[in-house]
């Protein structure tokens, strides 16, 4: 049992010592967490008859699970994370879009400029590919890491990409705008704990049979170690059901709310397992509320490497685009396009280095 | 393996025979189901070599079961199912609300007339339940149907119930506009072949574990009686997740495009468990393609003797409608209110009623 | 919530009287269910303060559900059925064998006399088939029931089978020694309430995404209409495995064992999808305290019209009983052999038949 | 699709080649994994018309998943694994028992010694812990192993534990006797290919959503780097059932049996989530075929850290081996216990350790 309480935002030191105080009656280590977080084990009733009273508390809340940081109580208002030059979070809708793996430098720069003038916020693309197979293709490495940040300065778009191994970190976090802890790893500790040292956004996928706490314990771990930059991202669970890939929970994003001041995103490609139902199931995801969509997109889905057949052709991503402003009005939200500024010069560049490369 | 050969709308019997004819290679007893449409168990392959360069036949189709009359190309176009004066089906998006179960004529009346005035398209309501427990209230039987009949009647509104006992079916086809089948009763066989054998409109709703191919063949058992009216609902699955009671399967909606001719519903209330959850729920089903809902409201939840807890309060109808239009919008379709027009004339009944009953 | 009060064996009128009275203060109808059985919707503990000290009661238990009489604590020991002239239950072992459907009577003769000659205790075989397709083979019906009826006449055995639709109930109850309800039919209420009102033993399938309280509440209908005679039986439930049909779930037997006083047995046939896995699974049930086995046993399963690749070959019905000697040894039961006696005055009579039916 | 050939044992490097050149025309590229086996992406129809008559060839299998080096057809016979002095694998049955953390030099030294004593083979104990919150207890880490060390000496058992972190390897290594890979770190492609490049033993629990296949395919990833000490371990599944932590998934070792040469055991704690429930468990296991067990037992589990209402108290550990005696004899295998030799100069050993540590 985890209970939270949430002081003012100027609470002196006395003040917060009060409340610790007076919670002694019902635990005797309360953790304070932050100038105006505190969490104890007591009962939400036991820690509100003990500092409920007390002026400098502004609510006391009981969890479903252990995520004091990750509640919803647990801040004066909901969390924006930074990516690139923009933010996930709030009244907007994010979209973030590109290949599974960056496979070329054809294939990566042409999906991106795809991506870019589509209006999307934001890049993605795996360098580090976690595969059920291990003869299964791995991703480029680190030569996949240079031609998505080429992309990523052509069109001046944030660069997200998967970490799998914490050797990886100090190469990634200084390269890239966002980390994806992939749902296979969503549990990973060591790793969780090591993101959680820096202050790398990151976008932290959930298992696929983890239950909505073990997902907010999970970004607790990131939160502990003082990283407050993180998104979540509900990408479908594992069900009986085989026609699709996964279980697109859309569910997820409304306990989620009740819950979490963290944004929280949808990858519909990998549920859908085939790009007809893409589209849908992204629109599903903005009405339900969700803060915006990673998508898997391709500039030529039938040579991919991997995961071609959920992959939306670049072609389809303006009428994408169109379709989510409707979505995301009925989620009393707005989706503002990316400005098309940068394209033109970055077709510029792109001629350029498709120039070089074949040369 | 099954095949369907789905032929040209004014196809003679000679034809037919020469199609069935040429099956005999490969299938020896082809099944007719109608004079457009023959299946096989032979391989859309085999079947495709066999009859595919007939001029009568308009396409061979493999399905992923047994499901030959609800298969997508089983019938030249998409069905639309009566439902009282309007349809379901088509590029509308209708909306069915009203009380998990009838309990008092005024709690009937009052929610009817919020439902009617929201511009929904017509009412549910329970009258025999099927409950988990022996114990628990079970509906007030042929009591709430009377009620249920009279609020159809100040309405204008058609009615929709559920039938749990084959032995009510004769009572329950004459008087309701379309009967409901549980996802507790979805193989129930004896039922579906009893009901297949009228032509009252069926809403059959998906069983919380099966399959969508399960849900297709159980719609079988109704078509194969000769019953054409059929509205599939997709109503939330068992999963692993506790937060919420059911997982809401919105990608469900794309594969059964992909698959069906047949309507598709969704009911967010069952699977939200909680009434804030609803809208958003809701909204993704429309977003995602579904030809309507069916939503649980009440005129006063706190006093309702059954799933209280995620009944939509009445007053919250003109908001779910209102954000209804854009999600409806955004998956290329368009929601018309139902004409306001009864309205009056209904409060004035509506009025008297109440005053009878209070004398 | 519902607490169960079990009273002392002769407890008076009186006696009942005053643990109702005294539970006035917590719950204003609590319900009486026998002489020696009270529920209320109180908690344990303020059932236990209002009656625990009183001399007629022996014990007050908060239950998980509402399945009072299906409850550990609703009797004074562990209730047996009667399967014609033996029992399930105590601390022996059943086991049941036979076809998955009666076929013909060569078929259903052989496969019965193997049966028997194995040391099993009784028969199984489907006559209404509950199918997935309409169009798959629903079974033989009444002429089944005719053959099946034969075979039980040749070996002395009792012999179980499916009931779907309650219309059936008339005749099956007067034919046959037990009544399965199938998993489909586990939330069947209507047929549950009218198998209630009889006194006929009856084997209740878990549904395939029933919980385990959920399958108590079911066998709360038949128990609350007064039927004692009920044995559950796990067949596996419905998971993201699909390397087999079901997931078979030993661990519901342990979770039983706490709960409920009614006999539990496995079928491992279901689950296995194959017949090599049937013998393992088995053995798995009994060592984790089945009170018996239904297992589908066919004399050649090659042509078997359903579940053919699941059916045990009868010839290795012998291994199968050899093996769970020591499984059910394991769980602190045993395995009694039924005894070989009628075996040559059916083979006789088989002999008989088979000519007669030549002929 | 994965087809792997096997060639007989003294396969010449030109009859190695013969397969490879043979096998050219169905596919470029075979894998050559070792001097008897080979794999392909052809089908196996494909291969064994390309190679399938040769004399060095011994069988051409098609696999259900990419997993050539795990797959049953992949080597002349089944796996064993050693562990201590010991093995795992063939007709014996293996008990692996001790603490879920090692938590006191007291608590480690009497569990052990009680394993030791009740004929066990090897203990088990946690000094890196994945815990689900961050907060919770996360094991004694080299404080931990420490102490199982000396318990180690002191019992002369091999001793299992568990690895989360990459970076703990060489230490883990070189100190213990088998390492765990945990059920959140199957998927940790990064930790599997670091212990797949030592030779250390390695028990791969399988993920709590993983399938059976996706399990073979985690185990290929240690086999891959030239670890051929891997033993598999069913755990427990996430299912809908809420009534235990787990659903114990026995018919995978039917499944497991058909797929794989490797050792396969059961966990019956994690599953259990209560005390009274893991025997069963265990004897279901034994009878369906596992190659032992991996069990949670504490000297005094009410005041174990982690876990304590499933750990099964060490005075019922000569219970649990008694009845294994038989579950074991039913899968027709044989349980042999440990030698209890070096119990008394240990029991002088732990009179000195408690001693040296109180002091």
């Amino acid at each position: 049992m985890t209970t939270v309480i949430l002081l003012q935002e100027h609470t002196t030191r006395d003040q917060l010592s009060d409340v610790v105080d007076r919670l002694s009656d019902v635990d005797k280590s309360p953790n304070v967490h932050s100038d105006t977080l505190v969490s104890t084990s007591a009962s939400a009733a036991a820690a509100r008859d003990a500092v409920g009273a007390l002026p400098q508390v502004v609510h006391v809340q009981g969890l479903t699970a252990d995520y004091p940081k990750a509640a919803l109580g647990a801040r004066h208002g909901m969390s924006k994370v930074r990516l690139g030059s923009s933010v996930i979070g709030g009244n907007g809708f994010t979209v973030i879009a590109g290949p599974c793996s960056v496979e070329t430098p054809d294939q990566m720069m042409r999906t991106s400029m795809a991506v870019r003038a589509s209006g999307a916020h934001a890049l993605r693309g795996g360098v580090f590919k976690p595969r059920t197979s291990p003869y299964a293709f791995q991703g480029l490495g680190r030569d996949g890491l240079s031609l998505a940040l080429e992309a990523r300065e052509a069109t001046g778009l944030p660069f997200v990409t998967e970490i799998m191994d914490l050797r990886d970190l100090p190469l990634l976090a200084e390269s890239v705008d966002m980390l994806q802890v992939g749902a296979r790893n969503m549990q990973n500790y060591s790793l969780l704990r090591e993101i959680g040292s820096t202050r790398v956004p990151v976008l932290l996928k959930r298992g696929l049979a983890a239950t909505i706490d073990e997902t907010l314990m999970a970004a607790e771990y990131l939160l502990d170690g003082g990283n407050e930059q993180v998104v979540l991202c509900e990408r479908g669970i594992r069900t009986f059901e085989s026609s699709y890939r996964f279980t697109l929970d859309v569910a997820a994003l409304t306990v989620l709310r009740e819950r979490t001041h963290l944004p929280v995103i949808v990858d519909p490609s990998h549920a859908a397992g085939a790009s007809g139902r893409v589209i849908p199931l992204a629109l599903a995801a903005a009405a339900c509320g969700a803060d915006g969509i990673i998508v898997e997109s391709h500039c030529d889905p039938s040579v991919a490497k991997c995961d071609g057949a959920q992959a939306l052709p670049v072609e389809q991503l303006p009428d994408l685009m169109r379709r989510l402003r409707f979505a995301v009005a009925s989620a009393d939200r707005r989706l503002v396009l990316n400005s098309p500024a940068p394209q033109r010069q970055a077709a510029v560049l792109y001629g350029q280095e498709v120039t070089q490369k074949a040369s």
